[in-house]
């Protein structure tokens, strides 16, 4: 079942781990079939050295397991909420990545100041507001993921393929899972930049005539960049 | 003699030099074996390279060695008070690890920024009082593991499976030596990413229910996190 | 045709990655023939991984493609521009190199504020001026180079043979390809130092007298540094 | 001649590469042969892939090459005036190590600011003066010794081994070759850590009493750190 998607679903999973995303079992990579309504998640706290395509867990829209002998990653729900509101994207992913961390726990949208970060993410990766006390203890894991997207009423999760939940970490996403994950790189190193650029910068900024002119250079019928 | 303590404890301080927490030889793991009131540590100032189970020193819970032509781990007087003092924990270990040393240096505890720290850490990592200079030309080392438990007074240490020494390091516990090993990977961890975000907003902070959430998602009866 | 360029040039590139100075394919080095006023650069997009010496574009400095079956790298009229103006550099390298990155999206000059600066940069790094909306979307690729020719009016382009774009990221050149990626490398390693030093102190500088001695210690007729 | 110096020079000039203290070939070790009043040092700009025994360079202590078909490394007059001055060393190693020469920029002395500090260098690790035009332009790199060796008039250099110089970068010595390089690894480590530090505390500091605990802990007569 989904035997493709599971493997794209594992490799996207190995590739944060290669590229330093994750330190033990700190993140989960997701996939969906938008024709099934299926969504293949990384089991909860697996390692990742032993994990392997048929261990993935298969779960419907509602979070229910349709197959798989394992639990799904704890983060499911925040998953499955996000696959409902962005009909776009078929890729989630979820890491602690230090500098996205960092910016995540200090609660600060992370200023678009670049290039860098204009070619992925058009315009500022925004951080949500903090959950009240009884969104965290009521259905948690789903209620992250409706504070991210009532963070994205009036952003388009397309051109913006991630955010910082205030407190917690980052969450990326995109057409597949290996893409959400290469945008939760990009998301981690623009981080990194920008952490440095306050420091030195507190006012630092670029013109929207930049950022446009970035993003649209990668995305959308005029795209430049690349081979045709 | 406790042979498989030491093979355990062997691996912990291997895994803390793979996991770039010891530069040269600082840092040290121990278990305890608390039937027979036991206690395996490394040997002092020896290369991990050349680490063998066999060289791993056997002392008492009062520091007498018992088994071992090496002398003990200079810091093994701080070990064994936590074991007397924190009856609940099977390993400590001790390193110098760069961002965990910093914040010990600076003298403040390492507030509890975010779901990382949550995970592992019930509350802020604390920092101890400055030994005064009768305790430091004293009985020093075993001072240094008073000042821990001083500074746990009010603290659960299996909540709080770690500290930070003020002007020196950090020292973590778990459950065995591998499970303490692993609480200070997660301290340098936590360490770094509360050292950006206090760069960034010096107010951060996240509210008690969050800590709570996320520490008793992986803690305690109801945990949710991992495989059954 | 140029085959011991297109080598070279790859090989370039290739070093851009070893040295960590380029995430996915945010990086391109190209050189040129002075003789037949022909420029080989790395196609736009494809993977270092897999790029061959017969994959590099070769065009003509108008950037009009006289062989090659790829896109050539979207930064190509940069790198002709540069060509253009400084007439003794035989090839340019750019990249999003995490700490140039950084002091480029500050909009400051990276200071000189030390020998290792000095032994390459005969004075501060500059940062060009932010583009104007016209400039960005009218011949942007040719505008950037035009900023850059523009900020080294007064500075040569031999003795200070790198620049930060504002809100962009690093360019930096050499004698060849080679060097321009040598360069790349310690504008990286300069700017991370003047980092941390500016995070120390704000007005740390150094003597004129101490910048020209490293200088041209290592540079022009009378260097001391290296085998003769 | 010297052929057991020659290999455990060019092993602690390796040394310093494996530890990630030297890009290019920004380093060189040094050992002296104090019967015989002669220096073993790197040649000036050799790759440290391809650098041989035979290659290293001996000379006199008033920097005369004694043996060697290569140039010696440019900082010669330096680790020669060392020798000179300071009696108990055996080996002088100078890097551009990145946090060492954030601080030698800065001006600032590094802080004695905890325990890993003081098991190796027992006070701040000072920053010399800024050399005069005067001093620049004529001999200078013996005058960067010289102003070394006047800053430690007041500081016994067997029990600080290394400094930085302001606006250049660190020098650190032992008892021979490989031991002066082991200080410059501590001295980058201690740097990087008193960087963050001081982020965190401007006012971060440890008693006396606790640097002479550790410092004495592992050097001198009464020295516990080790085997016996």
């Amino acid at each position: 079942m989904l035997e493709k998607l599971k493997e794209e679903t594992l490799e996207a999973n190995l590739d944060l781990v290669r590229r330093g995303l994750v330190l033990y079992t700190w993140g989960n990579a997701s996939g969906i079939d938008r024709e099934q309504g299926l969504v293949v998640i990384k089991p909860s706290g697996v390692d990742y050295d032993s994990l392997r395509p048929e261990q993935m867990v298969v779960t419907d829209l509602e979070g229910k397991v349709v197959e798989g002998t394992h639990r799904p990653s704890s983060d499911l729900m925040t998953h499955v909420a996000l696959y409902k509101a962005f009909e776009g994207i078929g890729g989630v992913v979820h890491t602690h990545s230090e500098n996205a961390t960092a910016w995540a726990q200090s609660g600060r949208d992370i200023p678009a100041l670049g290039t860098t970060h204009a070619d992925y993410f058009h315009g500022p990766i925004p951080c949500t507001r903090e959950l009240t006390d009884d969104e965290i203890n009521g259905e948690y894991v789903l209620n992250t993921g409706l504070a991210i997207i009532e963070r994205f009423q009036e952003i388009d999760p397309l051109a913006v393929p991630g955010v910082i939940v205030a407190g917690h970490a980052p969450f990326a996403w995109g057409k597949n899972a290996m893409d959400a994950a290469h945008n939760a790189v990009v998301l981690e190193a623009v981080a990194k930049m920008a952490f440095m650029t306050v420091m030195l910068n507190e006012k630092a900024g670029v013109s929207q005539a930049l950022l446009d002119r970035h993003y649209f250079r990668k995305h959308g019928a005029n795209a430049t960049y690349g081979q045709k």
